[in-house]
Protein backbone atom coordinates (compact mmCIF):
# COMPACT_ATOMS: atom_id res chain seq x y z
CA UNK A 1 0.00 0.00 0.00
CA UNK A 2 1.33 3.42 -0.59
CA UNK A 3 2.28 5.17 2.16
CA UNK A 4 2.95 8.82 2.34
CA UNK A 5 5.95 9.02 4.78
CA UNK A 6 7.68 5.87 3.40
CA UNK A 7 7.95 7.48 -0.21
CA UNK A 8 8.76 10.86 1.12
CA UNK A 9 12.27 9.14 2.57
CA UNK A 10 12.40 6.43 -0.75
CA UNK A 11 14.80 8.15 -3.17
CA UNK A 12 17.09 9.54 -0.19
CA UNK A 13 20.97 7.82 -1.01
CA UNK A 14 22.30 5.26 0.08
CA UNK A 15 23.58 5.06 3.81
CA UNK A 16 21.25 7.75 4.76
CA UNK A 17 20.40 7.93 8.52
CA UNK A 18 16.61 8.37 9.52
CA UNK A 19 15.68 8.19 12.89
CA UNK A 20 14.60 5.02 14.21
CA UNK A 21 11.39 6.85 16.44
CA UNK A 22 10.14 8.09 13.15
CA UNK A 23 10.38 5.78 11.18
CA UNK A 24 8.54 3.00 13.93
CA UNK A 25 5.86 6.00 14.26
CA UNK A 26 5.15 5.71 10.88
CA UNK A 27 4.70 1.64 10.81
CA UNK A 28 1.96 0.93 8.60
CA UNK A 29 0.59 -1.91 10.96
CA UNK A 30 -2.89 -3.37 9.95
CA UNK A 31 -5.84 -2.76 11.86
CA UNK A 32 -4.62 -5.48 14.54
CA UNK A 33 -1.68 -3.22 14.99
CA UNK A 34 -0.13 -5.73 13.60
CA UNK A 35 2.66 -6.07 10.89
CA UNK A 36 4.34 -9.84 9.37
CA UNK A 37 7.56 -10.68 9.39
CA UNK A 38 9.48 -13.04 7.51
CA UNK A 39 12.22 -15.03 9.14
CA UNK A 40 15.09 -15.73 7.09
CA UNK A 41 18.16 -17.85 8.33
CA UNK A 42 21.18 -16.04 8.32
CA UNK A 43 23.93 -18.52 6.95
CA UNK A 44 21.59 -20.36 4.52
CA UNK A 45 19.18 -17.94 3.07
CA UNK A 46 16.46 -20.35 3.98
CA UNK A 47 13.11 -18.22 4.46
CA UNK A 48 12.18 -20.33 7.47
CA UNK A 49 8.52 -18.65 8.59
CA UNK A 50 6.25 -15.54 8.34
CA UNK A 51 4.62 -14.60 11.96
CA UNK A 52 3.42 -10.76 13.27
CA UNK A 53 4.67 -8.84 15.54
CA UNK A 54 2.90 -5.44 17.25
CA UNK A 55 5.33 -2.33 18.15
CA UNK A 56 6.57 -3.80 21.30
CA UNK A 57 7.26 -6.90 19.82
CA UNK A 58 9.73 -5.30 17.38
CA UNK A 59 10.98 -3.14 20.12
CA UNK A 60 11.27 -6.22 22.25
CA UNK A 61 13.11 -7.88 19.40
CA UNK A 62 15.82 -4.81 18.61
CA UNK A 63 16.45 -4.88 22.14
CA UNK A 64 17.01 -8.20 23.49
CA UNK A 65 17.81 -9.89 19.95
CA UNK A 66 15.52 -12.93 20.43
CA UNK A 67 12.99 -13.05 18.47
CA UNK A 68 9.84 -11.92 19.97
CA UNK A 69 6.33 -12.29 18.25
CA UNK A 70 3.12 -11.35 18.74
CA UNK A 71 0.60 -14.68 18.71
CA UNK A 72 -2.15 -14.11 17.64
CA UNK A 73 -3.87 -17.13 18.49
CA UNK A 74 -2.51 -17.07 22.29
CA UNK A 75 -2.70 -13.06 22.10
CA UNK A 76 0.61 -12.52 23.55
CA UNK A 77 4.16 -12.36 23.09
CA UNK A 78 5.92 -15.08 22.14
CA UNK A 79 9.99 -15.62 22.43
CA UNK A 80 10.65 -18.04 19.60
CA UNK A 81 12.26 -21.03 21.29
CA UNK A 82 11.16 -20.26 25.31
CA UNK A 83 9.78 -23.77 25.45
CA UNK A 84 11.10 -25.46 22.78
CA UNK A 85 14.50 -24.28 22.87
CA UNK A 86 14.51 -23.61 18.92
CA UNK A 87 16.02 -20.20 19.53
CA UNK A 88 16.25 -17.66 17.14
CA UNK A 89 18.78 -14.35 17.29
CA UNK A 90 17.92 -11.86 15.26
CA UNK A 91 20.77 -10.69 13.44
CA UNK A 92 19.34 -8.15 11.22
CA UNK A 93 15.80 -6.02 10.99
CA UNK A 94 15.10 -4.50 7.91
CA UNK A 95 11.67 -2.92 6.81
CA UNK A 96 10.06 -2.33 3.22
CA UNK A 97 9.75 0.28 0.93
CA UNK A 98 5.77 0.80 2.22
CA UNK A 99 6.49 0.41 5.78
CA UNK A 100 4.54 -2.72 6.23
CA UNK A 101 6.89 -5.67 6.10
CA UNK A 102 9.54 -6.50 8.21
CA UNK A 103 12.57 -9.01 7.16
CA UNK A 104 14.66 -10.29 9.60
CA UNK A 105 17.93 -12.51 9.55
CA UNK A 106 18.67 -15.22 12.31
CA UNK A 107 20.60 -17.85 13.63
CA UNK A 108 18.52 -20.28 14.24
CA UNK A 109 18.85 -23.20 16.54
CA UNK A 110 17.00 -26.79 15.43
CA UNK A 111 14.09 -26.65 13.43
CA UNK A 112 11.84 -23.18 13.04
CA UNK A 113 8.75 -24.81 12.36
CA UNK A 114 7.00 -26.60 15.37
CA UNK A 115 6.35 -29.65 13.08
CA UNK A 116 10.40 -30.15 13.76
CA UNK A 117 11.55 -29.14 10.25
CA UNK A 118 13.81 -26.93 9.34
CA UNK A 119 11.29 -24.40 7.66
CA UNK A 120 7.44 -23.74 7.97
CA UNK A 121 7.19 -24.03 3.59
CA UNK A 122 7.62 -27.77 3.08
CA UNK A 123 3.99 -27.99 1.31
CA UNK A 124 4.98 -27.40 -2.42
CA UNK A 125 2.34 -26.86 -4.74
CA UNK A 126 2.76 -28.76 -8.09
CA UNK A 127 0.00 -27.13 -10.41
CA UNK A 128 1.43 -29.99 -13.31
CA UNK A 129 0.61 -32.85 -11.22
CA UNK A 130 -2.55 -31.26 -9.21
CA UNK A 131 -0.99 -32.12 -6.05
CA UNK A 132 0.88 -30.59 -3.59
CA UNK A 133 3.97 -32.36 -2.01
CA UNK A 134 5.02 -32.54 1.79
CA UNK A 135 9.37 -31.65 2.18
CA UNK A 136 11.24 -32.64 4.92
CA UNK A 137 9.92 -35.34 7.87
CA UNK A 138 8.59 -34.34 11.06
CA UNK A 139 10.27 -35.06 14.06
CA UNK A 140 7.49 -34.29 17.08
CA UNK A 141 5.43 -37.43 16.45
CA UNK B 1 -3.00 -20.13 13.51
CA UNK B 2 -3.95 -23.37 14.27
CA UNK B 3 -5.83 -24.39 11.63
CA UNK B 4 -7.34 -28.36 12.11
CA UNK B 5 -6.96 -29.47 8.07
CA UNK B 6 -2.94 -28.38 8.36
CA UNK B 7 -2.69 -29.93 11.36
CA UNK B 8 -4.02 -33.64 9.89
CA UNK B 9 -1.13 -33.58 7.64
CA UNK B 10 1.72 -31.96 8.83
CA UNK B 11 3.17 -35.51 10.04
CA UNK B 12 2.95 -37.23 6.97
CA UNK B 13 6.14 -38.12 5.43
CA UNK B 14 8.78 -36.41 3.31
CA UNK B 15 7.61 -36.90 -0.18
CA UNK B 16 3.78 -36.99 0.84
CA UNK B 17 1.76 -36.21 -2.51
CA UNK B 18 -1.90 -34.23 -1.59
CA UNK B 19 -4.67 -33.31 -3.64
CA UNK B 20 -3.81 -29.29 -4.81
CA UNK B 21 -7.74 -28.36 -4.83
CA UNK B 22 -7.77 -29.89 -0.72
CA UNK B 23 -4.84 -27.90 -0.24
CA UNK B 24 -6.45 -24.65 -1.67
CA UNK B 25 -10.01 -25.55 -0.14
CA UNK B 26 -8.30 -24.90 3.62
CA UNK B 27 -6.22 -22.24 3.00
CA UNK B 28 -6.18 -19.88 5.79
CA UNK B 29 -7.08 -16.99 3.84
CA UNK B 30 -7.41 -13.18 5.65
CA UNK B 31 -11.01 -11.56 6.18
CA UNK B 32 -10.23 -9.92 3.09
CA UNK B 33 -9.30 -13.32 0.87
CA UNK B 34 -5.72 -12.51 0.83
CA UNK B 35 -2.81 -14.55 2.14
CA UNK B 36 0.75 -13.05 2.11
CA UNK B 37 3.22 -14.08 -0.24
CA UNK B 38 7.32 -13.84 0.37
CA UNK B 39 9.38 -13.54 -2.85
CA UNK B 40 12.58 -14.99 -2.74
CA UNK B 41 15.25 -14.73 -5.73
CA UNK B 42 15.81 -18.78 -6.49
CA UNK B 43 19.23 -17.56 -7.20
CA UNK B 44 20.67 -15.36 -5.02
CA UNK B 45 18.22 -16.45 -2.15
CA UNK B 46 17.50 -12.56 -1.72
CA UNK B 47 14.28 -11.73 -0.29
CA UNK B 48 12.98 -9.43 -2.92
CA UNK B 49 9.28 -8.40 -1.48
CA UNK B 50 5.93 -9.36 0.34
CA UNK B 51 2.72 -8.97 -1.66
CA UNK B 52 -0.47 -10.25 -1.35
CA UNK B 53 -2.39 -12.94 -3.40
CA UNK B 54 -6.20 -14.30 -3.32
CA UNK B 55 -7.04 -17.75 -4.49
CA UNK B 56 -7.42 -16.91 -8.26
CA UNK B 57 -4.23 -14.67 -8.12
CA UNK B 58 -2.17 -18.16 -6.95
CA UNK B 59 -4.09 -20.52 -9.39
CA UNK B 60 -2.90 -17.64 -12.25
CA UNK B 61 0.43 -17.62 -10.90
CA UNK B 62 0.72 -21.38 -10.84
CA UNK B 63 -0.83 -21.44 -14.69
CA UNK B 64 1.13 -18.60 -15.85
CA UNK B 65 4.27 -18.98 -13.96
CA UNK B 66 4.20 -15.21 -14.17
CA UNK B 67 3.93 -13.89 -10.31
CA UNK B 68 0.47 -12.10 -10.29
CA UNK B 69 -0.49 -10.52 -7.14
CA UNK B 70 -3.37 -8.77 -5.72
CA UNK B 71 -3.23 -5.15 -5.26
CA UNK B 72 -5.13 -4.07 -2.33
CA UNK B 73 -4.60 0.17 -3.60
CA UNK B 74 -6.23 -1.07 -7.05
CA UNK B 75 -8.47 -3.99 -6.05
CA UNK B 76 -7.32 -5.49 -8.76
CA UNK B 77 -4.62 -8.66 -10.14
CA UNK B 78 -1.04 -7.33 -10.94
CA UNK B 79 1.05 -9.36 -13.16
CA UNK B 80 4.62 -8.23 -11.76
CA UNK B 81 6.73 -6.56 -14.05
CA UNK B 82 3.49 -6.07 -16.64
CA UNK B 83 4.31 -2.13 -16.92
CA UNK B 84 7.87 -1.96 -15.56
CA UNK B 85 9.61 -4.94 -17.84
CA UNK B 86 10.78 -6.17 -14.33
CA UNK B 87 8.97 -9.30 -14.32
CA UNK B 88 9.03 -12.57 -11.67
CA UNK B 89 9.10 -16.07 -13.38
CA UNK B 90 7.80 -18.07 -10.89
CA UNK B 91 10.22 -20.97 -10.22
CA UNK B 92 8.42 -23.02 -7.41
CA UNK B 93 5.56 -21.82 -4.67
CA UNK B 94 5.26 -23.87 -0.96
CA UNK B 95 2.72 -22.98 1.95
CA UNK B 96 3.29 -23.16 5.01
CA UNK B 97 2.74 -25.06 8.28
CA UNK B 98 -0.67 -23.01 9.09
CA UNK B 99 -1.66 -22.35 5.60
CA UNK B 100 -1.52 -19.27 5.96
CA UNK B 101 1.76 -17.52 3.74
CA UNK B 102 3.39 -18.46 0.67
CA UNK B 103 6.92 -18.31 -0.11
CA UNK B 104 7.54 -18.50 -4.66
CA UNK B 105 11.06 -18.58 -5.57
CA UNK B 106 11.53 -16.35 -8.60
CA UNK B 107 13.75 -15.25 -11.16
CA UNK B 108 14.03 -11.34 -11.20
CA UNK B 109 14.26 -9.59 -13.88
CA UNK B 110 15.98 -6.13 -12.77
CA UNK B 111 15.27 -4.71 -9.97
CA UNK B 112 12.17 -5.81 -7.88
CA UNK B 113 11.48 -2.68 -6.00
CA UNK B 114 9.63 0.26 -7.22
CA UNK B 115 12.71 2.47 -6.50
CA UNK B 116 14.87 0.06 -8.65
CA UNK B 117 16.25 -1.35 -5.43
CA UNK B 118 16.84 -5.18 -5.79
CA UNK B 119 14.55 -5.70 -2.85
CA UNK B 120 11.93 -3.72 -1.02
CA UNK B 121 14.08 -4.62 2.47
CA UNK B 122 16.31 -1.56 1.93
CA UNK B 123 15.35 0.19 5.43
CA UNK B 124 17.82 -1.69 8.00
CA UNK B 125 16.52 -1.11 11.89
CA UNK B 126 19.25 -0.05 13.84
CA UNK B 127 18.59 0.10 17.88
CA UNK B 128 21.99 0.95 18.97
CA UNK B 129 22.23 3.95 17.15
CA UNK B 130 18.70 4.65 17.13
CA UNK B 131 18.71 4.86 13.79
CA UNK B 132 17.30 3.43 10.20
CA UNK B 133 19.86 3.22 7.21
CA UNK B 134 19.41 3.27 4.03
CA UNK B 135 20.84 0.55 1.88
CA UNK B 136 21.32 1.05 -2.00
CA UNK B 137 20.26 3.73 -4.37
CA UNK B 138 16.96 4.38 -5.72
CA UNK B 139 16.90 4.20 -9.85
CA UNK B 140 13.53 5.82 -10.31
CA UNK B 141 14.11 10.00 -9.23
Amino acid sequence: MLNPFFQSIENKPDQTSLDLQDILKNLALNSNGLIPVITQDATTKEVLMMAWMNKTAILKTLKTRHMTYWSRSRQNYWVKGETSGNTQQMVSMALDCDGDALLCLVNQVGGACHTGRNTCFYLHLDINHLQAIIQGSAQTQ
